[in-house]
């Protein structure tokens, strides 16, 4: 058996295995899956080189699914490729299973989780980045919808690329001419789609996508001409069951029985074919030494010094002790100081100009292999990139982001430039440390401190300078708090964060003036929020409490008191406190706290005095 | 004198109007009002037709400036064209001013809030539009910076101007070569624009941005391709001012008195000319007759119905009511359910593809001439516009949202495709009404409410059908709330909303069983909460309270709960409470009430037991 024939076994395999997994499942979308089945079979089991054994192997091909939705073609090929056994395809979206709906790296060969569409290029090109950085022989598919080409993120990612003269990136768009609700604006014209992605500087190839030897031929090409690939390939969305094929209407939607049965009989009976023997191994090569040193040398501040200009310098700092670290700063380096950085690493600094979505996708990208990313815009401007941050939290991504120009403090640019929502969008992402740091030295230690910590973190740094509160050698632990001002006549607790300790401060001073002494607390970490600490200081300060922060009122610190405190009035909150996984809505209503019995559980808990 | 001396010279008065009000404010970006000031001129002083004693004029020609840090060229031509005093500009970024840094809509000729990139241009797409719907004859002109055209937003606008083959639409590119922090990425490569303007489906000229015959020129060509027009204007930064043209680091600087001096001095003397003599007036045309009923025709449900599926019915007979309303949504119709009003009313139908932020840019747009869109997507896909949504809240806009398939109970499609952090990033938006409907007949009565009400409205909606709780009847109002069970006896209040209002029923009758009694409470009005009557349900049923809801843990109805139960317990909560304006960082902190003055007072109430 030749290759050809070969990859169209494993094609028809893959397709029988979609249409099962859906059929078993009772959801999900078989059609977008069949009209990439040719593809994903010559790409796993012809193009892309990998270690079946390791997933971290640095000479991997990377493949992206940027069209989430087309999961179970995705399991079905590690499936084939022997990395998961055959029979978990049936498990598909059971909530036991690692095989989810849409792809998250809860399935240890996922590096970024998709389903929100047009993010998986930006983390192509940060994957594309951080190897050619890492000088790993590997390249990048990214396999992505048409439709999710309206996304102007995909755009943001194109430009990247092109500028960036990533040769070690191929995208693949599964031209199948219909969207969810509606044929595609373009539909089949390809033409269209090249127009654009040649005029974002990428090689561009046109190929039927149900033609193994075309697609073979089209790859042999990729990165030839020294900069991105992209192949568009013209399928049929449903390709090889006639009843679904090229239909309207048949986006997110599984067989029947009967339909199932139909639709097997068409296709065919399971080719017999030993996909895992066409699996191509990588050369191997030696991962980038990279080190890991956080400890890095502080400045020694002697007057008052901005928050954002001290991130600067801490993160040149740590560039020095630590070759991981890279940096990606959307047009404002010298707003955020991340110029600190750029000046002396210029190989691991990105511009990234006005883009911020693409900003945070790369830099996914890079943490995805291996790479500590440093994101710095204006905070407003953070929020352009919401949808992204919320999918590397899904990822388990280990990205830092910081946000300059928070509050009103910033004073006369006017509310578009000021961040008044940062700490409410972020507080929710699940897992997200958020830091606020009030003086030069305690932000080189959350610096420190994030950059250390394996997860996503969000530091708030403020415009003007503001004075110096604490020392070079003080420890501010993820977490904590520190208490400012303290007596035993303290008649309530003030809890400030960033410029408003100064108010605070101020307030304290005038306060004792007239013999009235309180406490000040800096909440430094709002998230975690050092609530046992605080709680402890409000009861010991006759129970009163002043939140006072430089943000919008809701979901900022004052909520994040609030629900510190309503513990103290009796309240439990359901909620969902963890990431969610597939699985049918009674068992995660259950599974995650919020159905009838946990209710009861909390009434019960109540009576019983806990 | 002929017209092109006379914008020649107007263009030399707003040049130096805007180096003496940025020099006078002390902060501002001359240099980048000097690269547009002759396209400024040519715009306002002959090209552009309006009414300068009326910004509603239906006849107007509207402009949009995308690139506003720009603003004070604006405000000069506003003065010029003798709609605001010339004194007044010298107020500029004044904390009593409407001429802010960047703008807004407190000054009545601002449309949209600009200052976030690469928003504009969707803004501009949804007027023409509005305008072509309503039949007006004037049309867009959008001014953008270079460095924006790397926002994503940018592509996904020109994509839906060229898709609705919008002719009255130019957008002007201020090709002046520097960002911030660094030259752009194509510099002076306008044929690198020119290829993605084309790619994307629009008319492209080239002019050089200072010669005003130029200009005139290429102006005359707008819209003549039946398609949307870009202008790509070579311009240098700084322009007049010798020392400062085109060199990087002059982006967002003042000049200093002497270096003022200097510059006026090369600039020239102010040139005599009476610029308003130049307004060109458009011809009278009569307003849309926009029927606002809002009364529109209940559905009888007998049965189970999602949310969703609601929404879709109340939009199609508000629709019918009122022929202000539009509805766009991204490629999800069938999911979200718009597709009930799309196949009644095509016209006033707008499919955005997958492509939110200009869906949302465009609804902003469309409000700003006096439609009312509703804009749908998955509440997850809607954290892809946060940036446009809060804008959008500067804006003073009447837009709604509606997010399908919140929480958990989507079930299996994964965590990326359910909406768990959307409370979180409405509930911070300043004025944002927040809906969380439980049952159908609640759902049509809360979009009766959203279209009524004036300003940014957001509907959470579910994906499963829920129960029939309500009638047809029953009042919403927003800000209410509704006590569905309630005895003597109870020994907690439990708070739901959307799908938790059942499990808490459900709870309701297993602990009834057990003769345990708790009250239960829709909270369908999640912002404004009804905590009064909220507090007072708890405090009479023994001051517990437990609150559920499908959402991550902080930001959404627990924080708000919680906040609200705060007072009880001794907190006073001081934060910016209304959208701020341009300042002196101390003004705005006092202003705003997070300054010590502020805090030293709120200590007081405390002590006086208020």
């Amino acid at each position: 058996m030749n290759r050809l024939e070969a990859l169209e076994k494993i094609a028809k395999r893959l397709r029988i295995h979609s249409l099962m997994m859906t059929w078993k499942a009772g959801s999900g979308h078989p059609s977008t899956c069949l009209s990439m089945a040719d593809l994903a079979a010559c790409l796993f089991f012809h193009e892309m080189k990998f270690n079946p054994k390791d997933p971290e192997d640095w000479a991997n091909d990377e493949l992206v699914l940027s069209k989430g939705h087309a999961a179970p073609i995705l399991w079905a090929a590690y499936a084939e490729a022997g990395i998961i056994p055959l029979k978990d395809l049936m498990d598909l979206r059971k909530i036991s299973s690692e095989l989810e709906g849409h792809p998250t790296p809860r399935m240890k060969w996922i590096k970024a989780a998709t389903g929100s569409l047009g993010q998986g290029l930006s983390v192509g090109v940060g994957m594309a980045s951080a190897m050619k950085l890492g000088k790993s022989p590997g390249r990048v598919f990214v396999v992505m919808g048409d439709g999710e080409c309206a996304e102007g993120a995909v755009w943001e990612a194109a430009n990247a690329a092109s500028f960036l003269k990533l040769k070690n990136i191929c995208a693949i768009v599964d031209v199948n001419r219909l969207g969810q609700s509606d044929p595609t604006m373009h539909q089949y014209d390809l033409a269209a789609y090249a127009r654009k992605f040649r005029a974002f500087g990428w090689d561009v190839l046109q190929v039927n996508g149900h033609k193994v030897d075309a697609i073979l031929e089209a790859f042999k090409k990729i990165g030839k001409k020294g900069r991105p690939t992209v192949i568009l390939a013209k399928t049929i969305k449903g390709k090889g069951v006639s009843f679904i094929e090229n239909k309207n209407g048949w986006h997110g939607k599984p067989l029947k029985e009967d339909e199932l049965q139909a639709a097997l009989k068409e296709v065919g009976p399971m080719p017999d074919v030993d996909a895992a023997k066409y699996v191509r191994l990588p050369k191997r090569v030696a991962k980038p030494k990279l080190i890991r040193a956080f400890s890095f040398e502080r400045t020694p501040y002697k007057e008052k010094t901005a928050t954002r200009l001290a991130f600067g310098y801490a993160l040149r700092e740590l560039g020095k002790v630590n070759n991981a670290v890279v940096v990606l700063d959307g047009d404002v380096k010298n707003s955020t100081y991340t110029e600190k950085f750029f000046e002396y690493f210029p190989e691991r600094s990105f511009q990234s100009y006005i883009a911020e979505q693409n900003m945070v996708g790369m830099g996914m990208g890079m943490a995805a292999k291996g790479y500590i990313p440093f994101m710095a815009s204006f905070a407003a401007f953070l929020s352009r990139a919401h949808d992204q941050i919320r999918m590397a939290a899904y990822s388990f991504s280990n990205i830092k982001l910081c946000g300059s120009h928070v509050g009103v403090s910033i004073g006369e640019d006017g509310p578009s430039q000021m961040g008044l929502e940062d700490l409410a969008i972020f507080r929710p992402i699940p897992g997200c440390v958020v830091l606020y740091p009030s003086d030069a030295f305690q932000t080189e230690a959350l610096v420190e401190a994030m950059a250390q910590h394996q997860g996503i973190c969000y530091l708030r740094t403020t415009r003007p300078a503001t004075p110096l509160l604490y020392s070079k050698e003080e420890q501010f632990p993820i977490g904590g708090s520190k208490v400012l001002r303290k007596g035993p006549n303290d008649v309530a607790t003030i809890i400030g964060a960033g410029i408003t300790v100064f108010e605070a401060l101020k307030a304290y001073e005038e306060l004792k003036k007239e013999n009235i002494e309180v406490r000040i607390i800096d909440a430094y970490s709002v998230q975690p929020l050092d609530k046992e600490n605080i709680l402890r200081e409000i009861a010991d300060s006759q129970g009163r409490a002043i939140v006072v922060e430089d943000h919008f009122e809701n979901g900022g610190l004052g909520d994040a008191v609030a629900a510190a405190l309503a513990g103290k009035t009796a309240i439990k909150h359901l909620c969902i406190r963890e990431l969610p996984r597939s699985g049918k809505p009674d068992e995660l209503l259950d599974q995650y706290g919020i159905s009838a019995r946990h209710i009861v559980g909390a009434v019960k808990e109540f009576l019983a005095g806990q």
